[in-house]
């Protein structure tokens, strides 16, 4: 699939950092940015940036923060058209944490948000298009918010908000093809004069293949990771989304020796990919926390309870 | 999805047998035999019917040649809806090792093909509906062979054969839906009277979704694996697609408990699933063969090398 105005993010270190509280070393950042940025990816995402007066420093690496000063030394001399970009949660931001764009090494500014959160989600949006950022808007958890919600969400963005980019985010895995195309097709026709985005969770090994559907209708922006890390299963591989766009622009050889060389190894310490539990959230459409926490207990193995777990819970 | 004529098939020892010469022990595959049964799954492969003139059974265990006798002592004894299958490879099979069908266990026998062979394909399924069973050609590497070949192949299958179900089989991991929609399209048009199935391999992560891609246009014949295993990178997960068909005759938790106590150890002995060289052989259309190798090698970490390998063979 060629398409010239196909644009692909990197969220390895911010995905990838909700499976270690974002202790990421400065020099892994570095490596993944050297790598990214030779592979000709357009964007890599360092992180979120939230406010340090609601999380600590001390339980949490510079990546949950994404200081302009640490983007600054792990991009210093390496060459590059990779834009930076960063996250930011509804509700975990402190927008005087936000220079102006043209005081930072960030580029673009992805904002996380529910379907009842858009208000929000548009106020800063509209607060880092001021300050001269390029804009995104992550719907989060979509498969959970498929209904006139969703248009009405999507009406009051094409109305209110300066976003540049509208992503669908299937946060719980849990979308196949078809929910896929009927969303992708749905905020196009909505968004008259936006992109619209696709980020995938591979609970279900849909991740790359859901991506390619969001692209078949026109998504044109969408995300991978090295190796597939990220929270739970993790998302789609850089790697394949790359060997799947035939844009002489991307080569996939600097990602395949940074796999070789980093991840393959950081694969024995953090846990992502195709591991049962997260694979039954994903069909049960839900968040995969409860099987993080099951992957962290010593019952990690038993399958069927967590299933009993989840298709008759305990209701008032 | 639910469409009552869908027919899923496992084929956990025949594509898992390619991994481990055929060795698995009776006791596991009783235990496999066991929980598709309570599964609900409608047909189970055992492995290959090969003549022990071709293969030695010293270096192949029992499911290179699935004796009648060892399929009935698997099954003995077990209550069981679950039809059972068994593969032969076009120039492997000696027809005289196949009884009638009324003094075997086995109900299918699924004859594997390249388009080239599709004549001696032909005469085998015949010999064997002609001995009374369900028949299946599975047209194998159609990745390579999807040109004017297989509109060929498909025609002379509906004039001389008298089969039941024809396959399309992604060997290499290489199609994208896309594909997999125009080949299942173009099946279903030729062949007036026939059922069309799909069996994936997992190289690029598509095994799963290409399966749904197939049932959305109308295949009917599904393979999966417990946990995936196969050849290479595997196949489609049973556990997926079980949770992705809705039909209520399906019960996924004896695979979820078959996974836990039997496959999660296993796969510490046999290595299937994402690997890179799988993935990149899947992008490249190859035949795995090269990347298995790899994996058995030394050099089983070089990714790069192995890219460039494939990118630039050499000429004569």
């Amino acid at each position: 699939m060629y398409r010239d105005e196909i644009r692909v993010l990197d969220c390895t270190i911010r995905d990838g950092g909700l499976m270690n509280n974002h202790r990421f070393d400065h020099k892994l950042v570095r490596e993944v940015y050297k790598a990214v940025s030779e592979a000709g990816v357009d964007y890599m995402e360092m992180g979120y940036r939230n406010s340090k007066e609601l999380f600590s420093t001390e339980e949490y690496g510079p990546w949950k923060f994404c200081d302009d000063e640490d983007i600054q030394q792990v991009i210093d001399g390496i060459e590059s058209k990779t834009k930076i970009s960063i996250m930011v949660d509804v509700g975990r931001v402190n927008v005087d944490d936000v220079k102006p764009a043209a005081d930072s090494p960030v580029d673009m500014i992805r904002v996380a948000t529910y379907v009842k959160d858009i208000d929000k989600a548009i106020f800063l949006v509209n607060n880092f298009a001021d300050k001269g950022y390029e804009t995104t808007t992550n719907i989060m958890a979509i498969s959970r918010d498929k209904g006139p919600e969703l248009d009405e969400a999507l009406h009051q963005i094409q109305e209110e908000s300066k976003v540049k980019v509208v992503y669908i985010v299937d946060s719980f895995g849990a979308l196949y093809q078809e929910p896929v195309e009927e969303l992708i097709k749905r905020a196009r026709q909505i968004l008259k004069n936006r992109e619209v985005g696709f980020h995938g969770h591979n609970h279900q090994q849909l991740a790359f293949s859901n991506t390619i559907e969001a692209i078949i209708h026109d998504a044109n922006y969408v995300d991978g990771t090295v190796y597939g890390i990220g929270r739970a299963a993790g998302n789609c591989p850089l790697e394949l989304l790359v060997g799947f766009l035939n844009n002489p622009k991307f080569d996939i050889r600097p990602i395949l020796d940074l796999i070789s060389h980093e991840f393959v190894p950081l694969r024995n310490e953090i846990e992502w990919g195709y591991v049962i539990p997260y694979a039954i959230s994903g069909m049960m459409n839900e968040h995969p926390r409860a099987a993080m926490a099951l992957r962290n207990s010593d019952n990690k193995k038993n399958y069927r309870e967590f299933y009993e777990s989840l298709v008759s819970p305990e209701m008032d």
